[in-house]
């Protein structure tokens, strides 16, 4: 189940090389995932206030090419693996007037309680986001 | 009492006019009075964990010129009025290689408790910064 | 003619205080502005390529009440004043599912060029902007 | 050779767990390697000025602990690996109370024209580069 968002570059995201921000990407992957997880039932608003927190252990991002303003990108997310205590996404963000890949990301996500502690997911949560578990690479037919 | 702090305007701050993007004055002023405070001994760390909220009410900027990647800026900070259950800055920002400002600004702050209603500021924070208060202004001998 | 364009809070627009941080309000209003001008056929990009800035002169932001993480926001904008060197937008932001004003603003713009000299606005630019004026305070029908 | 700048958490950089938001972390990144490069005579602004840009192709990172609003954090940066079109740098964050590693990262950056086309860096600026490199995990007597 690959989720998919577009959005488009604010001018704010930009930078004086007159493209996106680097840093910014990392939200664009916050975004895809907020809104795969909202998607199926997995609210992280509602996480938070049931007292559980997912903070990012990990995250890699291969830029490879630029995005400008106001262009409209589109985000890919999937799950790549899910396990007691962690959970790995992988995404692939496109330019959408071209459908060129711009940039591929995976961040790992931990388990915590509103202490910062290492918790076991909710079987709920994890049966939820296991059920969205695609191949790794999220492969998709273009 | 003015309070002053030097920062660096950093890359990521930056947009494609290779200017510091409008929205980082707002965040310049909160180092400003943040650090004013810590220095006269209301931490703003502290009262949080004590429960007190200090969200802003209102804020406005007045950009004189621009600031550029990897200049010194000089944040100047002062009080002008503290109420039972509001305080306001301001704020004044100079290019530090020629002291020319470029901007001034004010905010109001209100008193609110962790679920974010007004609260009367406790008597010795209130205390702290009114003996802080400066000419609205903030006159400064150049 | 009164823009509105819809967003959600990104957990990255949050800070500990659980809403918001202030300074977000500016880029929604940017966003509410530069929607608005696009969708009346002045597009900033374009504007930029060909030489033109609207760096920002004068901000204010009013703010009567939080927004919280993954909220839909409603950014209201109207042209309040055009000159031959500035303009001036105003803003209205709401909660979305209860309509609530939760802040109002203002932002001035000044028309540079590429070196930050103020110029005059190209002549179908202004004509295009002048044709969006509406009263202060964006008077609506409720 | 270690390059060291320390930072302190701003109010902005947190998110509604209480902590630095994970995307700050690229933006230290960036103060690090800046801060380094100035030091050793190779500064971005005037590159730029040059019309040389170094985008970052690539970036991870590892959060090992979360840091909180106020506290100072400590950037060691080093380089990695210099080579004609590409630069790697490596990042240990450290919490300054403690010592304590918060966060290690890596960057790779590429040598672009004002165009974005990939160049070769200049033999000046590849050999100030190549004099600071480290071993690989920039080890350092603790």
């Amino acid at each position: 189940m690959i989720g998919t968002i577009d959005v488009r570059v604010r001018y704010s995201e930009t930078d004086q090389m007159g493209r996106t921000h680097h840093r910014h990407y990392l939200v664009w992957c916050e975004l895809g995932r907020t809104t795969l997880m909202r998607e199926h039932g997995v609210s992280y608003a509602r996480l938070e206030r049931d007292g559980l927190m997912l903070p990012v252990a990990r995250a890699a991002v291969e830029y490879r090419g630029a995005t400008l303003y106001d262009e409209l990108v589109r985000i890919e997310t999937w799950v790549e693996r899910v396990r007691s205590r962690d959970i790995q996404f992988g995404y692939r963000i496109r330019r959408a007037k071209d459908d060129e890949v711009v940039a591929t990301a995976t961040t790992t996500l931990v388990s915590a309680d509103a202490d910062g502690r290492p918790v076991r997911l909710p079987p709920d949560v994890r049966a939820a986001l296991e059920a969205l578990v695609v191949a790794r690479n999220g492969a998709r037919a273009r």
